[in-house]
């Protein structure tokens, strides 16, 4: 009997990150690949019952017309990522997948995301209220489960952040949020629409981005009522995974950060968007709170993010922690972090596909919070550190083999 | 009522270390300085009825003939650590803590660490056995204890590298041990009589540097015996605390390490003793083991220690980690670590003396292994990742709080 | 007969740069230091009839009320800079340099500069016209002079940056400038008013700041008829000095530069000024021309100025340099500086001092150009690479030789 | 009329640096890459005359049997350097080639070179004089001239390093050299021979390797009197470029190097045979001397060459330089290169050919001196300052212009 199949919404589908995912779902299915990178392929992993990586299949929206291929090629060309004879190998793959990719929305997404979107899209031929925006993004989810005989979908959004949101829109109760979207009267970001499509579908939830997705009261709540499991936000990847590491080495030796500069520099798409101040206001955020809750008091931080067109999806995180010894003496860490911005992401993404899906497989829903690890600001987590954060995964690990 | 004195002996009394903890501790008994880098200052340690700062009192072996003055002048001008003022407000203390000073032992200390000695050394005008070179320094800590009426001794190795030991001493029995020091046919290196002395005085050792002390079994046998509580081996300060923390995120996103390379170059006597491959070998070895225990597998290690004179007591540090991540590719971690590391260990070393004497006071003895964060090469213990380190130190916590 | 004394004024008196140069004078006075950093000693300069250090006498303008002794004792507790030995060697010297600066100009500084202000000053209490402050400021001058018997004065702009100045100013004649302070409508910076008051006193005028100066055309022309002097501007001392000297590197190599990032942070006080964007932004375009000028092509490039407190006079450059090699191969270099800012401004403002008054006394006025090595911004040279400049300066030590 | 042809004759012909030169070379002629990384492309260059890319064929002598295609992809597949696009438009071309390779000869070169052979080698089946594989040598580049009818051809040694030579062989005077060659007396490495048969074929001699080749007076002199043109040694790429360009700058502001540590890391097959402590100090030895020649002191230096596997043909060099500033503070410049290293070497050959070309057609011979820049130890220099090189270069484009 053969395994059933599950499916992969990505939301940003075309993306670097959902693209190298999918590449790389790819070469595990066909023998082409390691598993370095990821964290499901650890060996206390192998008795889970995890889904493998022949069982999945990928689709999604974006709001960019292109192709895999397309996509696959231009990081090949500007970073010197896969390997141009893989790519040939998966090829006519890739383009079996590209069929399933929807196009997305752009309600309130902003005015840098909306400059990157192909013309014309679906919304500016009719307008769409966000009522009909989540209706026919939540149809294009059911009808890729229905077409594949899945047995069921994750959704993952691994878009381009999006500006920050009103703070208001935290204050609603799910009832005023239902009345506000019957009116049409919400500023809801693309985000949020896409999460409560996957809810409404009855699909897991996976937010990798800093954007707001399910991290707003109602909307944790609306999953809640579902059954839905869901979790996020914004994927660890590189600079803030080694804060998450290193600030409890200074907070275990009581040597006193007085001061931690970050500087970030990479050139691809996410890159662009993050140029925009207000979209990277909601970044910067994220990576920049945990130093406070880990160490107890906030030194002096500066996080930058800056768009450097040659670096392609390389990112090097240039870090400078100033910190005080025994008798009030200076001394200095400084690192720099030198990665593959989409390669250190997606196969955290498929590792948190299969998490997700396992999860929801022993009837789990709502706010799934054992994978704090994976997050630069994990929803329902108090936690910020890695080694204690990892830990927790590993906890589970061992409910899910009891269990 | 005033609170019992505690003596500190250190092996290796006016060496960087040692100094740096004698002027700390006054500088804290004077109320001169804050408590930055001290572990046992964090707030979890406040109600454990740890010692007193003001309870210390300094003495120790040296085999160079110098004063806490000379030493910490030194190291202000060729480092520029401490500050004049803060000199100038302890100097009579440090004279009396230089009464308390007595010849130590050269026995088969290799010749690096001998060309240091000043001239003449007792044991140069009167040549000792084992025994006789063991019954000397016994007494010197059991008189440092009468004439100043303490409570008790901790004994602290901070001396310098030694050679590596014949592998066959690691074999003995405590029988065969005795029997061959009563023959005076051991090559037994300086860090061990240092530690029988103590052990024979009854007080506790800590060893803080990569000799090995009582990292034998038969002197293990020997401090259980007697009932005396022993801990070590080589404080880890920078670079190991480093690799300690790092190591365990490479496995926990199972992100292949492909080579580790760590150059450091120091310019104080540390390094100097180090610049002799024996002695070094010692160090190297200790600084290197535990990425294969953390990682599961062994990447290509290079360990450079250098002596660079310019660099005073400052360390840098470059570490370069290659590694593999998602479809092979490649990708670098770097940093510098730049620290002092006379300033670096000596709080570790207080916290030590701390640490040791009230798990003494509980009535334990033998080998202490909730001290493993503190250590580079950790006796008793098999957990070379920090973070669970600290929790283990944490959990003792707990343990003292509520016994 | 005793040679002749020479006079400095500085304008910014008690700032960082003056303090380290007037503390640094005194050292080399008293020989209580050696001549690192000292352009002029080396040995081409021997011979020149360079004034010798002890002829030289200190005093300045400055806006705020405090003493070279607290000032260095700042740089010193901040920075762990000087030794406090030293200047305690040189402190009645410093009380009496104190009494020669006077209390300089506000108009027109913009409001980050006026903020740093002591009040009240001479400005508030009857505010003057720039004609009335030109000729306090140049009275200042003379009479220190005169109540030295100076030979001769030669005034150094050492004060923090300015925001850059109307466009419009650039294309006064001389005659209009002279026309529009007489009807005081001219919204000329104190870094003006400063050098006009100095070529009114006859002074030679050499400026080491970003500011203005004498870098307008009028100006230039108002010192060309009165024969006198003058230099500048804006110090070369870190990262651009790196850059003057790596970028003819990459050109001489035909290895194309894509990227040039340089990230500065450090914490002095004109770290502080450069806070605000408005000042920050004359800096930046100083540090940022020179890369175009000597590769012929412009390549991304970023120039970040960051004021992180904890790191007091001590500045760290992170610059990341991506180029291009055969076949299109991406390489990289990336160097930190990690310099004390004073320190190695001070000896190049000594060295300017030496240089500019020996020019004046062979009898040579305008603008002196041989001294491009020296700044950032070099007026009246297109020379921007750092080997070119220094060969001029060579070549200058062949003329006054031969001369 | 078609132009005529040149010959490159690499010794070392199918080793990373003269696969990839012949790879670039390919990819000039077929249009298919850019300029980056060539001298000889800068503008000044234009109108010399120097040999168009068309001109070039390639052929060699290795002593490892392989093929053109076989390093290529080695290259790319532990390096990931060229593109597999371009490697497939070339791949006939680079059949061609391999066709001119020759078998090269082992006498003398050391037991790690040895070890690299395929074998068997002819000097194995039939055991050679030094003047038999001289012979043999020559009559292998006379054929590949006369075979392909080459105007000329240039001999290139670009193979792995040697160890060094008995110092007794620098005194030997052309008679003894002869006499000993006649004889069978003396141990000539490889580069040595490769140079007597490129002299007496009457072909230029390029040596861009630390190996001595015809850096020996006898074998100079012999160039002479056959009218051949020669240079090197030991191309100036990476770390030493850093060196000779930073050290001036140091001198010129009298800023004291206290020590310069450099760590150079990288896995190709030249780090493989300077893993053999013998080979590498003839690196070491090219790689250290112009810090003292640049500064006039000797400062603390270290320079470490280490073989990291993963690195493949990556060279990180890190470089710490410590200096001393005014008032004896200690500052500190760190970078790191990250280049590859054929990538780098390739076009300086390639420019080296057309240069050595270029001045033999002109008809000098002899030593060529205007191409200091080029080596890491220019024979018949005595410049080691990079900018000063340069300028020698330019000199001499002018001097051909006017020609």
């Amino acid at each position: 009997m053969l395994a059933p199949k599950v499916g992969i919404w990505f939301v940003g589908a075309w993306g670097g990150v959902a693209t190298t995912a999918t590449v790389g779902l790819l070469a595990l299915q066909k023998g082409l690949s390691g598993t370095s990178g990821l964290v499901t392929e650890r060996p206390e992993f192998a008795n889970l019952k995890l889904i493998d990586w022949q069982q999945l299949v990928v689709g999604g929206h974006d709001i960019r017309e292109t192709t895999y291929w397309a996509s696959a090629q231009e990081l090949w060309e500007k970073s010197r990522v896969f390997s141009p004879p893989l790519l040939e190998a998966i090829k006519s793959d890739l383009a079996l997948f590209d069929q399933n990719v929807r196009q997305g929305s752009l309600k309130n997404a902003g005015k840098t995301i909306t400059s990157l979107a192909s013309q014309p899209t679906v919304e500016q031929s009719a307008p769409e209220t966000a009522i009909e925006a989540i209706q026919r993004l939540s149809a294009d989810m059911i009808e890729f489960k229905a077409r594949h005989q899945l047995q069921s979908v994750l959704v993952v959004n691994v878009a381009s952040t999006e500006p920050p949101i009103d703070a208001s829109l935290r204050d609603l109760s799910l009832g005023q949020l239902e009345a506000g979207l019957a009116k049409n009267s919400l500023a809801l970001p693309p985000s949020c629409l896409y999460a409560i499509a996957a809810i409404q579908a009855g699909f897991a939830h996976i937010n990798f981005t800093p954007s707001v997705g399910t991290d707003i009261p109602s909307i944790t709540e609306m999953a809640e009522r579902a059954r839905v499991l869901h979790t996020g936000r914004d994927g660890k990847t590189g600079e803030t995974l080694m804060k998450s590491v290193l600030a409890p080495m200074f907070a275990a030796r009581n040597l006193m950060v007085q001061s931690w500069v970050g500087h970030n520099i990479f050139g691809n798409m996410d890159g662009k968007v993050l140029d925009d101040p207000v979209n990277k206001s909601n970044k910067v955020r994220s990576k920049d709170h945990l130093l406070q809750e880990i160490l107890g008091y906030k030194p002096q931080t500066l996080v930058s993010i800056e768009y450097i067109e040659s670096m392609g999806d390389w990112k090097t995180a240039w870090d400078h922690i100033h910190f005080e010894g025994f008798l009030g003496t200076k001394m200095m860490l400084q690192f720099t972090w030198q990665g593959c911005d989409s390669l250190l992401a997606a196969p955290l993404v498929l590792d948190l596909v299969r998490l997700v899906e396992r999860e929801s497989r022993r009837g789990k829903f709502g706010l799934a919070t054992f994978l704090a690890s994976f997050f630069k600001s994990p929803m329902g987590s108090d936690q910020p550190e890695f080694a204690k954060q990892f830990w927790q995964l590993q906890q589970w690990v061992n409910d899910v083999r009891e269990g």
